[in-house]
């Protein structure tokens, strides 16, 4: 519970930690951002160097907000992989090297004076849009977050739904076709797999493998996966490129297949999307609510109100920060 | 809201409306059935007529229990279809001819002086699982109806969870296979199509008409979808059965893909199993289970309970007469 004098505190901090980065934001009651900052994660360096460049980070935004610490509520953290979001703990994080059974919560209430909140960083994402973005009065909500990967966060009842173990909203890892692709969690056929930017590259990366040109795609043969561009790939798709379009045609079928089923296993008011792919606008949107429209029950499609999100790439951090603000969030 | 004296009543009564039979229940607060009666639904002979065979299944079965009508709380309705549940409406139901926006809990409260509740048969049957069967004292659950079709409920929170407007829950159409059968629903490769018995008996009808023969399966040509008998299916295909094998270990394997997805998209504590498929117990378990082991995230797997139901068929009937003693229901 929060007690009235928190309650009037003017601004919270939010933490996105990433693979890459490590941005910090402090956001006020209106969900505007006030100050942030974006530093390299360096995780290569390990845990503890890690560990540092948050408590940095936090330290650097404060200061160059020029913000009373006082005037501060608390500290939010969206955080990849398994956690145990209770006792606040990360337990293992496969893009963070070293990440195993690490008290976050913990090593940062022991820095900073303030309460500190660790949530799945998807969930914050969800939670971002929820309070400040494309969400904001709807109280059944999913969120799809489209990068690199595929997570998800679910508002039910206006609360993030955690599940019974922290494990609910793994969106990305809904099996789609029993003989897809290998996933990275193990699984053939995830939706990751077909529509995270990973997916999308790696399919193309076995296609030009197997000998096949594209006419409109340009790419360096030495570095395939990282010079392969998401925007370059559907502007190839849409010229009908022989190597894209049928990936790009895929990746966005399978979304929608994945909507569908949210749509008729939950019934939500709303599907927010956000992430990188969502840079495509109505290309993506389009062509994905028609394939919703032709899977799900007609009233829960008619019903249901699919649009991109508000926040940019600001939604996790500003999720974040919005979770000091929450009242029992942590129901799992 | 319920009042005290409600509260102190021992009684209540349950109706579990199908397309073939009416079954009208009556049970003490412990779940235990002290009267039910079973009778033709007769929906052939058209709205009017299955109404006045509710009313009479409800009368006989309180006249036949000896229970004093001030002993019985309310009258709970399993009803399939499209409903509106807080209006306590049957928008349509395909299994019943000519039922078309019919207020049923107005109809009923005109006749009985009780509470009239109204609700999903599927939903029912989760509930009655949550109350009284396998998944006493479980908050989040998700059960899965195995019948002629397939249905679904979600207890979240100890609570039915019906979505933003009363559509949650419809497992049976969660996509499996982008270009699978054509389901009732008009949807392409839904679970339905592949699980349930009509899917079953449907794919192994086409198969037949390919000329497909069976070594071990006894069927009636002029009489096809009749005389094919679930139990039998499974029993040829357990003896490596051409005809039917693999669309039994599709049938499995399928379901098995869909409780991953539940699995990896809720998280429950337990995914509870009931109706006639259930009846093949562990020759349908454990397979089910290893596909669900190889899908999902291994900690949303691990802490899952995968289990058949307690109540049998009195699923419905049962959640259904559990339905007057819940508070706040109708979220949707």
């Amino acid at each position: 519970m929060i007690d009235k004098e928190s309650i009037e505190k003017k601004y919270s901090i939010g933490v996105d930690l990433g693979g890459t980065n490590i941005t910090s934001a402090i956001i006020n009651r209106q969900g505007e951002i006030a100050s942030s900052l974006k530093i390299r994660t360096l995780a290569e360096k390990g845990k503890e160097a890690t560990i540092k460049r948050i408590i940095k980070a936090i330290y650097e935004n404060i200061a160059q907000s020029a913000i009373a610490p006082d005037d501060i509520i608390g500290i939010g953290i969206g955080a990849p992989g398994p956690l145990d979001i209770k006792r606040g703990i990360i337990n293992f994080a496969p893009n963070l090297p070293g990440w195993r059974d690490v008290p976050l919560k913990k090593i940062l209430e022991d820095k900073f004076n303030m309460k500190i909140f660790l949530e799945n960083d998807a969930n914050a994402a969800a939670w971002g849009e929820r309070c400040f973005g494309a969400g904001q009065g709807i109280n059944d909500l999913v969120c799809f977050t489209l990068g690199t990967g595929i997570g998800g966060g679910i508002i039910i009842d206006g609360k993030i739904y955690h599940g019974n173990n922290c494990g609910a909203g793994e969106l990305g890892h809904m099996t789609v076709n029993k003989s897809g692709p290998r996933c990275n969690c193990g699984n053939y056929g995830c939706l990751e797999a077909y529509s995270s930017a990973t997916g999308v590259k790696n399919r193309i990366i076995d296609r030009i493998k197997k000998g096949i040109k594209s006419e409109f795609l340009n790419f360096d043969n030495d570095n395939l996966f990282d010079s392969l561009r998401l925007k370059s790939i559907f502007q190839a798709a849409r010229k009908g490129d022989i190597l894209t379009s049928d990936i790009v045609e895929d990746a966005i079928s399978y979304l929608g297949i994945a909507i569908a089923n949210i749509a008729n296993i939950l019934n939500p008011e709303m599907v927010v999307l956000v992430g990188g792919i969502t840079n495509e606008g109505n290309k993506l949107l389009i062509p994905l609510i028609k394939e919703v429209k032709k899977r799900a029950f007609y009233s829960n499609y008619k019903s249901l109100k699919i649009v991109i999100g508000k926040l940019a790439g600001n939604a996790g951090v500003v999720g974040a920060a919005a979770l000091p603000w929450i009242l029992n969030t942590y129901s799992c």
